[in-house]
């Protein structure tokens, strides 16, 4: 059990010790805790950016991984601390929404839900620092339960068992159709100013041919296979890394181009002829 | 000794090279060094923040833990390098006041005492890289200290001891009384934008009832318990996690809110009953 | 071979979890792999500050580590995914010149050429994830390839030989003399604002005695032996801890000062004397 992978998730941001003190409360609990930094600039309190990046992530890490999660603007109040199980993967946050993602995820895939989802509100005093702090439950809860987690802990021992359908959640935001038109939405936008947006790779939509991408007044026909694919400074619309369709600019920054960011409309319309005949 | 902690603390920051040089250096002497990144982004040349930052995380790690912290502006100069431990912890890096909040907090704390203090100027060679430059110590000499520190080289082989009263110290920031009023001082400034002042939770003048915080010419009545206790966009006042007085706006930014950083005065009233009566 | 360190160069930042994802990748391969983070800011796309960065890091690690550099504006296009072994070392990423300093530094280097030095096109999906992208070779080609290399997997398995006057390269900048100066180029802004030129310590032009180094319109007398030699705000002129001539302000910034950064001119005169004769 050694070997577990604890990642880490936060929007503590690195001016900071906050993650370098989570740290040190997991290796003076296991020294040979191996510790991933997913991402510690999740904008401050951003609930929904974390669980989209979280998402994007914890597939490509050993099923046996502790996934920590602390953007937490409600710690010390009534909102639980919670592990939520996945098959053999560990989620450990606040029970704020944060994986509100990787939850819809698991129970719409026949295979993890064969492995079974289950969820615990941490309730163990055992497995925290002594007198937790009532502003820092990263540090002072879920560093030290991500510890003993990795080494052998079982999670039943960290609390009591919560019904899935107690976990807070907020509505993903879905594709939908506006006829003629399929209606999607800006998720998040990356350090290259690329558009992430939440339309599957696999979605009807983008399988005909013909299809033209509309954001922000601009309209992109049809979709390119990478990000050199077009000339330098061209607005392209392709399918990312994370498997869903993203607008970018060649060599460029699309969000800057745009002006847009998280939240911002894209459509998909069929092809522009259908368009003409409405 | 292969599983002592190595902890970095340097104004280097993110965009170059110089911390994962350090690294390398170290993992080439002791490849099984386990080194945690506390903070690199120092304001560069701040030795006060990089005081305080250290100050409130090396109590987080095991007490056998090695802490590095290299905010440097005089490297080459006439300042020594020195190694500063501290019972079973080591602390190295230039003698220029960046351990002057962990010295005095040790110097005050009885348990640390008995434990014993102890330091030392950095002048045999041995364990630095060869020809070291005058440029950058942080690589050529705390880093392979630190490494050979790891693998169980005594601290007293590394050099000279020094007297502790020759140490390079700043005079702390404590709060003091102006009648009737505690007067403090904000000493750092967090990615939340909350305000960390320099008074501790157990002073006498935040166990009063009744007691007014003012900062910036806001006045905050009475503590909270936790960051979410107070309507959103409340300018608040709490114990922080640091175990010092804190001001936070919920949900927001109080640096931002107030226009204030480090060196703000803070004041604690008793209560407003007492103000108004003198 | 599984204390072989993999270090990490991307222009990827630290707002996304890109880089987590292929440690997390690498830690799925190999569990014992020691990853170190070279720089994650690179400038996004700027494949000559990587080359810049890696080229002056490298030599500070064990000679058998793995070194992944991965800024790729043309990934999924026709660029090569290359592996460049010299001697022990192992440099995987594009073929796009993000090597370029690396190679021509070790083709100078008469050490070096003895050891060997030789580069392989990565063609064997054998050591890929399954299915890579056309836009993150980073997580689906680098990473899984420098993890099963980690653990013992011979360079040669990788793919098929490349003659290494096949590698894209980009014409490197070399300081020139236009009689009676030495023209120099700034290569690289750090975080303190020191400009990094492309002049070598041990150029002749630098060891004579009353040369005066020209920057945007400044004039600065001689070199001093570091950053704190001289008053503080003054424009100083040193060899800084890569190898290079720097420009730097004391307890300042240069970059800020004098409004410049990668590309600007620097002159070195011999003497103001023979200025001034001519």
């Amino acid at each position: 059990m050694r070997g577990r992978i604890i990642t880490l998730t936060t929007d503590f941001g690195l001016e900071d010790i906050y993650v370098g003190v989570m740290k040190g409360v997991i290796l003076g609990i296991n020294p040979q805790a191996t510790i991933v930094d997913l991402c510690h600039n999740v904008p401050p309190q951003d609930i929904r950016q974390a669980a989209f990046l979280l998402n994007t992530a914890w597939r490509y890490f050993p099923p046996d991984s502790i996934h920590v999660a602390v953007v937490d603007p409600g710690v010390g109040g009534r909102r639980r601390a919670i592990a939520l199980v996945i098959g053999q993967t560990v989620f450990l946050g606040p029970d704020n929404g944060i994986f509100s993602y990787v939850l819809q995820g698991a129970l719409t895939d026949a295979s993890t839900t064969e492995r079974g989802i289950n969820a615990f509100h941490l309730t163990n005093p055992r497995y925290w620092l002594p007198k937790p702090s009532a502003t820092f439950h990263g540090r002072d809860i879920f560093a030290p339960v991500a510890a003993h987690l990795s080494l052998g802990v079982p999670v039943a021992d960290l609390g009591t068992p919560l019904p899935l359908n107690s976990l807070v959640t907020f509505p993903l935001p879905v594709p939908f159709y506006r006829e003629p038109v399929l209606v999607g939405h800006i998720l998040h936008v990356d350090r290259f100013g690329n558009l992430v947006t939440n339309v599957p790779a696999g979605h009807e939509a983008l399988q005909e041919t013909g299809i033209v991408v509309e954001i922000a007044g601009q309209q992109i026909a049809g979709l390119k296979r990478t990000y050199a694919d077009g000339s330098p400074g061209e607005l392209i619309a392709l399918v990312g890394s994370t498997g869903y369709l993203e607008v970018a600019v060649v060599g460029g920054n699309a969000a800057q181009r745009l002006g847009v960011g998280p939240g911002e409309e894209v459509t998909i319309r069929p092809c522009t002829i259908h368009r003409k005949m409405l």
